[in-house]
C-alpha cells in the first residue's frame, strides 16, 4: 500500500485523473514542498488542462467567505460538477504555520469523492499565491475538476494577487465592516467580477450595496465590457446561492464568448512562466561554481564603488554567454 | 530660474549634496518616476553614500507612527543631526493616489533646512517598497543626512519589507489594539530590533510590554546577538523620546561592532541588485523586435501546448545568446 501511494509521477497522475484523492494530495504536496519532481508532474499534466473554470473568492475577515465557499459547493454539487477548494493563508513569511484553519463548515463535504478541499499556506513564497497556486491549480483542473473555488484570507496584496489567479473573481462584502473605505484602498473595486452582499439580512445590507453601487458606478465601463452585479446572500442559510451560482455561469459565458478567457489564461501563465524563469535565474545568481557574482556586485555596491545598475548589467553580462 | 532648477545630474547632484532641497526633492522624483536619467543618478550619488543610518518604524494604524517619527526628529536636531524622513504609502496598486496623508505633525519641521520630509506612494510597484525606497534612501543618503526614518504604513508585507531596508527597524504598539495576535501574524516579532509600546500612559501599556516580552522570550537567541529592548514611550508629549534615541544609537554601535551592519547593508544592496537585473529582463522578455517571445510561451502553455517549466528554460536559451 504504501509503496503504491509513493508511485511514479506517472502513475500519480494517472491516478489522479482518475479520481484519487490521495494521489491528488500528494501531487499538491509535491507543489507546496517545491520538490525537484515538479518539472516531470507539470509536463505529464499539461495536455490536461484548461478545462476547469477558475474562481476566486476573497474579502475582509468574517464577511463569511468560507461560508459561502460552502454553500456554493453544494449548489455546484447539486449541478453534478466535481469541485475543487483550495484554501489560501497568507501567513506570515516568518512564523511558518497558518494560524486560521477552521474551516469548520467544509466538513459538510468530507465524505463527497467529487469535492476535493485543501488548504495551503503561501507562507515562504515571494509575492505569496504567485507561486504555488498556479501550480496546484493545474492540479486540480488535469484532475477532472469542473470549478475550483479558491478562497484566500483578505489580508494586504492577496485580493489583487487572487484577481490575477481567477477567471472569475467574487468580492465579499457584509454589513458593519466598514467595508467601504477598505476596499477603495485595496483596489478592490478593480478587481471583482462579482460583489456579493454577504449576510444580508442583517441591517445595513441594503445600504452596503448602495454604496458598492455608486463606488462601482464611478468607474468607465467601455462598450460590451462586463458589468459588475451585486448579489445579496444569506450564505449561512444558503439564501441567494443560486442567484450567485447563476451570475457565476453568466461571468463564465461572458468570458468565453468576449476571448477574454484565453486572453486571461494567457495572462496569468505569462506571469507563471516568468516567476519560474526568475527564480530559476536566481538560483544561477546566487550561486555557481561555489561562489556568488551577486554577493560580490552586492559588496561593491554597498561600499560605493559602484551603483546597483552598473552592477546589475554586469550581473546580466556574466550570464549571457 | 527654472532653467537651473531642472538642471544637469551633475548638477542636481552637487547642489543635493550641498543641502539644497529643491535638488533632493527633484532626485527624488526622479526615482518615483523611474526616469531614464536614474542610471546616471544613481552611478553619480555612489561615491558619496554609505555615510546615513537608516531607521524603519512600522506598526499598525493608529499606533502614532507619524508622532513617534517627529518626536524623533526633534530629538535627533538637538543632538545636531542632519535628518531625512521619507514616509512611504504603499497605497492600493490601482487607486493610484495615497489616500492617507495627513502628517501634520511633520509641518513642525517644515521650516528646519536640516530636516529633509518626503511622503512616497509604493503604488505600481511589484513589492511595494522593494523598488522606489532604496534609491530615495540613496538620494538621502548622498545629501548629507546622518539618518533617514523611513515611516511605512502597516498593512500587509510592508512591515517585513521595511526590515529589509533598514539598518535598524523599530516596531510601534499601543494599549487597546490587540497588537498580540496582529503582531505574532505579521511576522512582526521576528523583524524589529527594537519595540516601542507608544501611548504609555494609557491603561494596559504594562500588559502590551508584559505580552511582548513573553512573546519575544520565544525566540532562542545565539550567543553575542542583539536582544531587542522594549521602550515605553507617550510621543505626543515627547516622554521617553530621549531613552529610545539612546537604544538607537546602542543598536548602531552593535551593528558596527557585530559586523551585522555591512552585512546587512550588503544582503540589502544584493536585493536591489537583482530587483534591477530582473526588471531589465522582464523588459527584454517583453518586448524584443516587436514581438514577445514571451506571449507566444504564455498561450502554448494556455493552450496546454507545453508546461511552464520547459517554457521557462525556452525563454532563458532564448536570451542567453
Amino acid at each position: 500500500m504504501s509503496r503504491r501511494s509513493q508511485g511514479s509521477v506517472p502513475d500519480l497522475v494517472e491516478r489522479a485523473r482518475a479520481g484519487d484523492p490521495r494521489a491528488v494530495a500528494r501531487l499538491i504536496s509535491l507543489v507546496e514542498d517545491a520538490s525537484p519532481l515538479l518539472r516531470e508532474v507539470m509536463a505529464a499534466l499539461a495536455p490536461h488542462t484548461g478545462h476547469a473554470h477558475v474562481i476566486g473568492i476573497t474579502g475582509s475577515p468574517g464577511v463569511g467567505k468560507s461560508t459561502c465557499t460552502s454553500a456554493l459547493v453544494t449548489e455546484l454539487r447539486r449541478e453534478g460538477k466535481r469541485v475543487g477548494v483550495l484554501a489560501v493563508d497568507p501567513s506570515s513569511p516568518f512564523s511558518g504555520g497558518a494560524l486560521l484553519g477552521d474551516r469548520v463548515r467544509m466538513q459538510d463535504h468530507a465524505l463527497d469523492r467529487d469535492v476535493y478541499i485543501r488548504s495551503m499556506a503561501s507562507r515562504g513564497h515571494l509575492g505569496g499565491l504567485a507561486w504555488t497556486t498556479p501550480q496546484a491549480l493545474r492540479v486540480l483542473d488535469a484532475a477532472g475538476c469542473d470549478v475550483v473555488l479558491v478562497e484566500t484570507v483578505g489580508v494586504g496584496q492577496s485580493e489583487v494577487e487572487i484577481a490575477g489567479l481567477a477567471d472569475t473573481t467574487l468580492v465579499l462584502m457584509a454589513p458593519g465592516m466598514g467595508d467601504g473605505i477598505q476596499a477603495a484602498k485595496a483596489g478592490i473595486l478593480e478587481i471583482g467580477d462579482l460583489y456579493v452582499v454577504n449576510k444580508a439580512d442583517r441591517d445595513g445590507a441594503d445600504q452596503v450595496r448602495k454604496d458598492l453601487r455608486s463606488m462601482l458606478a464611478l468607474s468607465d465601463l467601455a462598450e460590451g465590457s462586463w458589468k459588475p452585479p451585486i448579489v445579496k446572500t444569506v450564505a449561512a442559510k444558503s439564501e441567494g446561492i443560486d442567484e450567485l451560482a447563476a451570475e457565476i455561469a453568466r461571468h463564465h459565458d461572458w468570458l468565453e464568448s468576449s476571448g477574454e478567457l484565453a486572453a486571461r489564461r494567457t495572462r496569468r501563465a505569462r506571469d507563471e512562466v516568468e516567476a519560474i524563469a526568475v527564480t530559476a535565474l536566481r538560483e544561477r545568481w546566487g550561486d555557481v561554481h561555489g561562489r556568488s557574482e551577486l554577493d560580490d556586485l552586492a559588496a561593491a555596491v554597498a561600499a560605493g564603488e559602484t551603483d546597483p545598475y552598473t552592477a546589475a548589467d554586469e550581473l546580466l553580462d556574466a550570464y549571457a554567454d
